[in-house]
């Protein structure tokens, strides 16, 4: 607890975000204990033994809305202990409320967590001057937690504008946000004033590295299909950065960016934000590396086309994560 | 717990939605125990004494999203205690995941609660498939708890179509509804072939009524800022249904109507439910015959101008009020 | 053109909304002259012999967005003509800004139209202001034409709220409206004074008549799939209204309601809206009693699953129509 | 008429999108002729001399929607002569349906224009299908027309999603597109596979280029508030891509992106559809280079605050223009 906080600068490279793997019976309502222990530690070690560089948990994904608050516990203190302070690990603490949220970031500081990836409640769309004191109580209760804004406009009705940046860039403990799209990047980036570092989805963050020099992290929802693909988009653009030739991580995001296709229902975001943690649970289990098993309830429904699209996002993450290694093998050969 | 189940039959007139009391420094996130117990008690005595015919709380302006889970049970007992009995009391268990729900559904039953507003878990939104199995499942793990359908669309992403009430019809425990506005009414009362009793606004109760025979009983959350408006309301609209002479409750609906304007900012349902519990809290202690109090966080932030209409709003239904009782006395004398 | 203006009181009963029927060529955007005229004059002489008491026409399902500017004329012309006055005609010369729109209805109006069902000029969504202003620039412009609000928020980008009807209650020459739902029915009828018929869908018109005794007229696309279906609706209300007996209007309702569900797809208005004019005339066509033709360029497209929809909703109004009669010969035998 | 089709190549740098300037009387309905002929002719001109490299107009600020169609032949003619070929002229010819579309497109290619800016018909939101076939059909039938896809999301509720791209893209007539955003742009780019010169809005072009080396050319609407700034950034952009040194262009992205922000009511981009031509044609006035002129109705009316922001937005866009005057003299002497 004695730890300094975190600096925007802190946060670099690639961030995995990870499930909360569960065990056969995890879509029973009648179901406890259902988080799959082995499988978290397992999976944290390997992303770590794998090179990437911070872990973000506990979100949408990650069953946040759907653990029962004991299973939160379990999860955290295997995924701490797994961690073992070799990179910063964010757990996530969003309630629907201010009090509860409060309560849960402290139990989750004691347990060693580095940062909480903290959405807003969501019962009402907040206003814009809800989700900023939301953000200042939570960071003032809890003032030795590093806060990531986890930035979901479909989750947490909230289209998380400018002038919300601007105003969160005050906080200290906030440092860093999981961040969506690149449509708004540029005024974000200027609102901010380098105090927080945006993390675009993978699948953005070429684009997002050649629009400004100031972006060099990104997260990854795909690392634990298989994590070199993860590692090789961050090391491929830090050295275009390096070099001023982009031409190989270009030609990279060529390989890459059709493999989230499939993942999006229609192509809408919107609808995916339905299935969400359907979708890219299945898609995990499809890329074969991890196993992050069943969804609880109630999001344990979704159409089996989606699924199937889902899966594909997954198997054509792992070939190339496969391909990538092949040719690794060819280049030391 | 050997009560039998309600029937939609049971459920008549005119249900008051309450709010939770708060103590003054409910709106500071340090403060505990925030529920203002007495003026619980105080209010339901009032409600019942006025001829009330049903109890709801614990929706969003009963702020489920934001008391503890400590003060969900004080509430509840309290509220529970004071009704002893005299009208079915509806509590709300609404959660963000299927286990959370079955988990404090069972501790409102065992307080002796009659039914649960119960809303859909909302971080997501709720597919068809998944809104309706969430129904399913709450009422096969407490089997005698009555379920209202808590249908509001902003705050459950859901928008309650056709299919939806077809399915829930099935569920025995389904026996009523918090319906919002008449533009489906009929085909939605088709659908659920007489199962569900589905309770309009007062706002929407005399042109609903109008529409169907069938439309007995309402919700009203006006009831806390004079009960007599909403008593009225009912006899005016028992008493036309008996005479076939409409012409008395339409002239009140002439002096109701009015009052609604200054509640929702802009005319919108959809900014109204972004300030939902400041909005309404704020109507009730303009209305004078309750103490609502302050707001709980994150929620207590609200641009003054909606606030000073929803204080508009209940100090118009309260003059309503007095005016109706000033008539009672000049028809008396 | 020395005819008076009608009055809100003149617009009773069944109004029939009608198509533009086509030629077989009519979806090829080399074709010219695509109205069949024949079949026009056909169509309004069948709906007067009905006993519709009076015509709408040239909105969205009516094409007017996509036949020529000499296809208009030829049309209306056939239309009135056929008419000879023994019912209201009501043209449309919705276009894009206000200048071409008082042009066409200076035309219409020379040619002998009673009125114009009109739509706000879409290109930008109108704000409260534009909007109210187009309908005091149009009826300054044309003093003797009527004029029916054309009040669909999918096509024109505006919600219609009640401060527009409070306004435009204030033109003599808005004396109706294609109104659309009944969520906000009772509070635009406060709002309009009495100045406006407001007319409902059918299958809305049993509901709206119940909530209001203003309330005598409505809309019909369906009239030309079986007039005497529309009829029907129109002389059951009527006698439910005289008699205070409503149980033949509500059981007519169960057979007239279904019609309504396979027309949308998935229930959807806004999807509806996408393919109005495909979906409209492939009901209108598969009624038998009349033929629409094919949709002008470039709204010819429409999935099939969508169009057999719609064909099994103009079959089920048309059984419905061949019922009656064979119900009204059963109870004069 | 013998002039062969452009290639996406040939779109190149700062492309200018003017208004259609007005007289005094352009906003009552009575007034025709309202084209301010001698200012078109003279911003044509000064933007020529300025340097840009190409003309888009007749848009949604062009007000294609409300001017009738002498005025539109009269624009276009003045337009061409006054360019006399020295940059490509685009003008718009989109219409409510194809077959008004391909009449004007054809009167526009007899009157010499290099292109048309082509929007969808709006009255119904297209399909996917009715927007492919749409701009297909219109291809078709002039075929010596170039095309720019006019992709505006608010005005043609259509959403231009990648399969849109990728089936335009095999229209020959489709060289370049209006486009709106980054946040599509990558994967975009690869649909259109090098077919489609997208060009972004200036304030984007920076983020865009760096995104992506084939983007060199953008619009710019600001460019008669003063058309330096325009064309410097056109400038800074390239000399940047050619030395690898991006520091200068994004410099300059620092003084003109703050002007976009007084533009847009609450930062609303739908907020600003509504009132689109008004504040477009009050920024260009306030920004003393060109006479813009009133707006023609019925979009002539917009709330004082917003124009007061966009005027703001037009004066600091000119003093950006003056400073840049002022530092070329400082730097020349």
């Amino acid at each position: 607890m004695a730890k300094p906080l975190l600096s925007a600068a802190d946060v670099k490279g690639a961030w995995a975000i990870i499930p909360t793997p569960s065990k056969d019976n995890a879509s029973d309502w009648r179901a406890t204990k259902t988080v799959d222990l082995d499988e978290t530690a397992r999976v944290v070690n390997g992303l770590i033994d794998a090179g990437i560089d911070g872990i973000l948990s506990m979100g949408t994904l990650g069953e946040a809305a759907t653990m029962t608050h004991d299973e939160k516990l379990d999860f955290m203190r295997a995924l701490i202990d797994a961690a073992a302070g070799r990179v910063p690990v964010f757990v996530g603490t969003t309630c629907i409320n201010t009090r509860d949220t409060v309560a849960l970031t402290r139990e989750a500081l004691a347990l060693g967590a580095d940062g909480t990836m903290l959405g807003v409640p969501m019962w009402c769309a907040p206003s814009l001057d809800v989700a900023v004191q939301f953000y200042k109580d939570v960071a003032e209760a809890v003032p030795e937690m590093n806060i990531a804004i986890y930035a979901n406009p479909e989750a947490f009705k909230f289209d998380f504008p400018r002038p919300f940046w601007a105003q969160v860039a005050e906080i200290p403990q906030v440092v860093t946000a999981k961040y969506i799209g690149v449509a708004n990047l540029l005024p974000d980036l200027a609102a901010i004033r380098g105090r927080i570092k945006l993390l675009p989805i993978d699948f953005d963050y070429y684009g997002a590295a050649r629009m400004d020099d100031s972006v060099d992290a990104f997260w990854s929802s795909g690392a634990v299909c298989h994590p070199l693909v993860t590692t090789t988009l961050r090391d491929l653009v830090a050295q275009a950065r390096a070099s001023g030739d982009w031409s190989a991580a270009k030609a990279f995001m060529g390989r890459l960016g059709p493999t989230a296709a499939p993942l999006f229902p229609n192509g809408s975001f919107k609808e995916f934000s339905t299935y969400n943690i359907a979708l890219e649970k299945a898609r995990m289990d499809a890329g074969g590396w991890m196993k992050a098993g069943p969804v609880r309830p109630p999001y344990h429904l979704c159409p089996e086309p989606y699924l199937a699209g889902a899966r594909k996002s997954g198997q054509m993450w792992a070939e190339l994560g496969k391909a990538l290694e092949a040719e690794a093998l060819g280049a030391a050969a």
